[in-house]
C-alpha cells in the first residue's frame, strides 16, 4: 500500500466533503445524525460481532485487562452511542451565528461570522465509542473528519464507520464527511498530521507516547491533551465532612481517568484534624497514599513521596498528599506541578475562592465541586471530541464551540483605505 | 553566550512576571503604559540615535531600500508610536470577563473566564515599531512577552525595550514583564519556539522563510501568517466605477503590504466593459498585468500568466487577472488559489453577496470594501501582533482577544459525580 497516496486521497475526498458540509443547512445535518443512528442501531448484530473479534484478538494479544474493559462494546454500549447521536443533535448548531456587529468609522460595517475549521485529525485509542462522539461534533459542526482508532479496535471502528458512511449517504451528504484510516500501518499517522493541505487540525486522544509524537512530527496544529494531574486543595475553613465526600469521589469514582485526583494539598491548620479520618477512608478503598514528611507523621500507612511525585498522573489508586502553609503555597504548587487541567478549593470561604480562581492556571478552577466534573457531558457540550490543556483555540473539553473559528465579515459601500 | 541557559533564564523571568501581570488590575496595567509612554518621549534622542546606528548598518550591508524603509524611525514614527501606547490604554480590558454562566443539572455552576494565555514569543523582522505595538497589546492583556526582533533593527529595538522596561518598573510592575533577546544568534530563536516549560505561544511576524522555520521546529503552538494572496472578484452586476476604485486601491495603496490585492478576477459578462478601462487605470500607476488567455486578448500589454502566478504574493506592482465563468468559479478559485487572508467581491446583488461571504474560506471575506481594510486599527482593535491565516485559536487580525484564552469556572456546594 502507497500510504502517501492514500493519505492524499483520504484528505482531498476530506477537503472536498468538507465544502459541502460547511454550508450544508442544520436541517440537514440533523437528518443525517438521525440517518446515522437508525443505521447503527439496525446494525447492532455486525456490531457486536466486529467487536468480540477485536476482543478474541486482545485477549490473544495478553493486553491489559483495563484497556480490553474500555475496548469492550454490548448493547448498553450501542444504547449509549445512540443516545449521545441524540443529544448532539438537540445541540445548538453554532455554524453561521453572527456577533460584535458594529461600523467602524471609515464606515465599513463589520460582524464576526462562525464557521468550521475545515478538515479534523482525529487519532485516538481504544474505546470505539470515541468513533461516534467524534464524528458526530465534527458533523454538526460542520466539519469533515478523518479518523484513525487504535488498532486494537480496528474492526469495531470499521464497522461503526460503515454505519456512518450509509447514514451519510441516506441523508444526500458526501459519505467522506466522515472517513476512517483503515490500515494499522503508523505511517499513515505521520501523513495525516503534515498534511497541512487538507487538514486544518489534529486532535490526538491517548497516552503520552502518541501525543508526544504527534506533537514533535505534527505541521498541522494541534489541539492536544497532555495529562491530567489535577489537585484538590483543602483549606484550614472547609467543610471537613464535604472535604473527605469530594476528595473520596474525585480519586475513586474512577481511576484511569484524566480528571480523577492524583494529588492533595491541604492547609497545615486542619492537617492533624482531618488526615488520619481521610487517609482511612482511602486506605479502606485501597488507596495508595504518598506523602510529605508531616502527613507520614500524621498518617502511619503512608508512604514518603518522591519529588517526581508532585507531577505524576498516577492513573490508578495512588495519591500524593501535601501538607502546605497556605493558600498561596497551594496556588504555587498547583502552579508548578499541576498540569493546567482541572484542580479544585474546598473552602467556606468566598475570597479565598475567588483567590483560588483567579490565581490557579488551569482549564477549569473549582470550588467545593469534585474534578470529576471536568467532563464535555457534565459541562453541556453534550459530548466532547477531547480535553484540551492548551491554551490555545480551545481550553478543557472540546465541544461544538472548539471546533469552530470566526470570520471576520466585512460590508461596505466602495470604501476605500486613504 | 550560553544560549540555551540564557534563553530559559528569559523564561523562568517571563514566566514569574506572568504571574504578577496575568492578576494585574486594568489601572495598574494602564499606568505602566502611560509610564512607557512618558518614558519613550523623554528618550527620544536616544531612540533616533539608535535607530541612526541601524540605518548605518543597514546602509553598509546594502539592504533593499524597501526594508531600509520599515527599519527608518523619525519623530513622527515616535510619535505614532505613542499614540498607539494610548489608543491601546483606551481599549476595554478583556481579562476576567465571565460569560455562559448557567447550572448543570448536577447543580454545579458553570462559567467561562477571560484569562491571559500566559507568556508570549514574538519573533519578527525590521519594522521597530512592532516591538511597541507587540509589548503594549501582551501587557494590557495580562501576558508577558519575550520578543525576538530583526537583527538589523536590533540597536532601535533595544533602545525602546530599555524604554518599556523603565516604565513597567517605575509603575510597580515586573521589568520581565517584557523582555527583548538582546543576541542576534539565530539559536535564540530555536530555543524559544521550543521552550515549552515557560512560553504559551509563539507568534512569528515576517517572511515566509521565517515562518517556514518556524513552524518546522515549533513545539510550542504557533499562531502563525503565511501569507496574504488576496483576491478582488468583480460580479457583473457590480458598480464598474467602485469595482475600478477599489481595485485600484488594493493593488496600488501600498505594494509591500499582506493586504493588498494579488489577484483579480472578473465575470466574463462584465470583462469586454471594464478591463480596457481597468487595464489602463492600472498600466497609468505602472502595474505590471498577468492574465489569463481572455484578459490577454483585451488587454494588450497584459503578458501571459502561468499556473503559479494564481498562488503568487507578489509584494510588488504586479497583478494576476483572471476572466471567470460566475460566482461559483469565482469562489472555487479563491478557494483553491488563495491563502485564506482577505477576500473581496463587488457587486450590487445581495444573494450573491451572502453566497460569497459563505462560500469563501478566508479570514476576512468582504463586499464592496477595499481588501486594505483587514487591519487591526481598521477593525477597532487598537493595533495588532499579527494577522493569522491559520483557523484555530484567532483569525485575521490579532489583537486583545486573540492574545486571551477562557477558562471554565464550576462552583459547587459539594457535588460529587455519581
Amino acid at each position: 500500500m502507497d500510504i502517501p497516496a492514500y493519505m492524499r486521497s483520504l484528505g482531498l475526498a476530506a477537503r472536498n466533503a468538507s465544502n459541502v458540509i460547511a454550508t450544508s443547512p442544520s436541517e440537514i445535518k440533523n437528518h443525517a445524525l438521525t440517518c446515522i443512528a437508525e443505521q447503527l442501531d439496525g446494525a447492532r448484530r455486525a456490531l457486536l460481532a466486529a467487536n468480540q473479534a477485536d476482543l478474541k484478538q486482545a485477549h490473544k494479544r495478553a493486553l491489559d485487562s483495563a484497556l480490553i474493559e474500555r475496548l469492550k462494546l454490548d448493547d448498553t454500549g450501542i444504547d449509549n452511542m445512540l443516545e449521545g447521536l441524540y443529544q448532539v443533535i438537540a445541540l445548538d448548531d453554532p455554524i453561521g451565528t453572527i456577533t460584535d456587529i458594529g461600523r467602524r468609522p471609515s464606515g465599513i460595517r463589520l460582524s464576526k461570522m462562525r464557521v468550521p475549521l475545515g478538515v479534523v485529525g482525529i487519532i485516538y485509542e481504544s474505546r470505539p465509542n470515541v468513533t461516534i462522539d467524534a464524528a458526530s461534533l465534527c458533523l454538526k459542526s460542520g466539519n469533515a473528519c478523518i479518523l484513525r482508532g487504535g488498532s486494537e479496535s480496528i474492526h469495531s471502528n470499521q464497522a461503526i464507520a460503515s454505519g456512518i458512511q450509509r447514514g451519510l449517504e441516506i441523508a444526500g451528504l458526501p459519505s467522506a464527511t466522515v472517513q476512517m484510516i483503515d490500515t494499522p500501518d503508523r505511517a499513515a499517522v505521520g501523513e495525516l498530521i503534515t498534511l497541512t493541505e487538507f487538514v486544518d487540525v489534529i486532535i490526538p486522544r491517548g497516552g503520552k507516547g502518541l501525543i508526544a509524537r504527534v506533537s514533535a512530527e505534527a505541521r498541522v496544529p494541534v489541539i492536544k491533551h497532555l495529562d491530567g494531574n489535577c489537585h484538590i486543595y483543602i483549606d484550614d475553613q472547609a467543610d471537613t465532612e464535604m472535604a473527605i465526600a469530594l476528595a473520596i469521589n474525585a480519586k475513586t469514582h474512577r481511576y484511569g481517568v484524566c480528571n480523577a485526583m492524583e494529588s492533595l494539598l491541604i492547609a497545615d491548620g486542619l492537617a492533624n484534624q482531618l488526615l488520619p479520618k481521610l487517609g482511612a477512608a482511602l486506605l479502606a478503598r485501597d488507596v495508595q497514599l504518598r506523602g510529605c514528611e508531616k502527613t507520614c507523621a500524621i498518617i502511619d500507612s503512608a508512604r514518603a513521596a518522591n519529588e517526581s511525585d508532585w507531577s505524576e498522573e498516577y492513573l490508578g489508586p495512588i495519591l500524593s498528599i501535601k501538607v502546605v502553609d497556605d493558600l498561596n503555597a497551594a496556588i504555587a504548587h498547583i502552579n508548578h506541578y499541576g498540569s493546567r487541567h482541572t484542580d479544585a478549593i474546598v473552602t467556606d470561604n468566598p475570597q479565598r475562592a475567588q483567590r483560588f480562581i483567579d490565581g490557579v492556571d488551569s482549564s477549569s478552577v473549582m470550588v467545593n465541586a469534585s474534578t470529576r466534573f471536568a467532563d464535555g457531558f457534565e459541562y453541556g457540550l453534550g459530548a466532547e471530541v477531547g480535553i484540551s490543556t492548551d491554551k490555545i483555540h480551545a481550553r478543557g473539553p472540546v465541544g461544538l464551540e472548539g471546533l469552530t473559528c470566526q470570520k471576520w465579515v466585512v460590508r461596505g459601500d466602495g470604501q476605500i483605505r486613504e
